[in-house]
């Protein structure tokens, strides 16, 4: 595995991270485990609301997300963890049968001040979905390591 | 169900979510489907690590409070969905056993400028565990019907 370090990312640098077509079932399981409102996990509820169908939970999308991050950089980088994000935003209903497809941009690295291993990379994540809306993004910080920092 | 609606909620009420103890078994099986990064998933990897053991991904976090938010307000509540969140922290490592206790502010209503059949409630979740220590906030804005909508 090639690691990224710390000395090798590039504000400004694009990552196409992939796309994930949402199946129903995946979907629906979440909400009943994570996030049960009815339009998540109800689909008379959901029919008879704005959304018309059954809508993915947020932190689904957001999951999914994830894993694509996590596959196609953070996987490959001497990550060490994040201390949050600085915004998460829904912009478009998930339906089941919704392809995501997603990418993630570094918006700004930054040497930590106290410790000579690391530094930050602010980066945002974005999904849009299969007409080109755009369905989430968010904008947060990952901790990375140098690459002598053992 | 008695409904919460728009006109029921007030600013600076803290409701108590209650806890959940983190099961291993389920902790794991999230970060392996959603974020599989070492320190989540693999034993050695993060026993090698600052962290000491496996711990949990923040997105599980979440998603574990999310359940315990909906439980205790959203789906108490006339809430027809989220915009998104304005800041999501992970201030503390989350270990398998560990008890999340959880507690929802609403920080500011808002009626709609737009809409005359809903409003905006402003408000944080915060969870702490079994030591006090804060583990994680977010801070996100739900869009709730008035009572009389449709």
């Amino acid at each position: 595995m090639s690691y990224i370090y710390f000395e090798d990312i590039e504000d400004g640098t694009v990552r196409d991270l992939g796309s994930y077509t949402v199946p129903k079932d995946e979907m629906i399981a979440f909400s009943e485990r994570y996030d049960p409102q009815p339009i998540h996990v109800d689909e008379a509820a959901a029919e008879a609301s704005v959304f018309g169908e059954i809508i993915a939970s947020g932190w689904y999308t957001a999951s999914v997300c994830m894993r694509l991050l996590v596959d196609e950089f953070l996987g490959k980088a001497a990550s060490i963890g994040s201390p949050g994000l600085d915004e998460l935003s829904w912009l478009t209903p998930v339906y089941a049968g919704d392809t995501l497809i997603v990418e993630n941009e570094i918006l700004e690295t930054r040497p930590s001040g106290s410790r000579d291993d690391r530094g930050y990379a602010r980066n945002q994540t974005r999904a849009y979905n299969q007409d080109g809306d755009e369905v989430l993004t968010w904008t947060g910080t990952n901790i990375i390591l140098r690459r002598n920092a053992d």
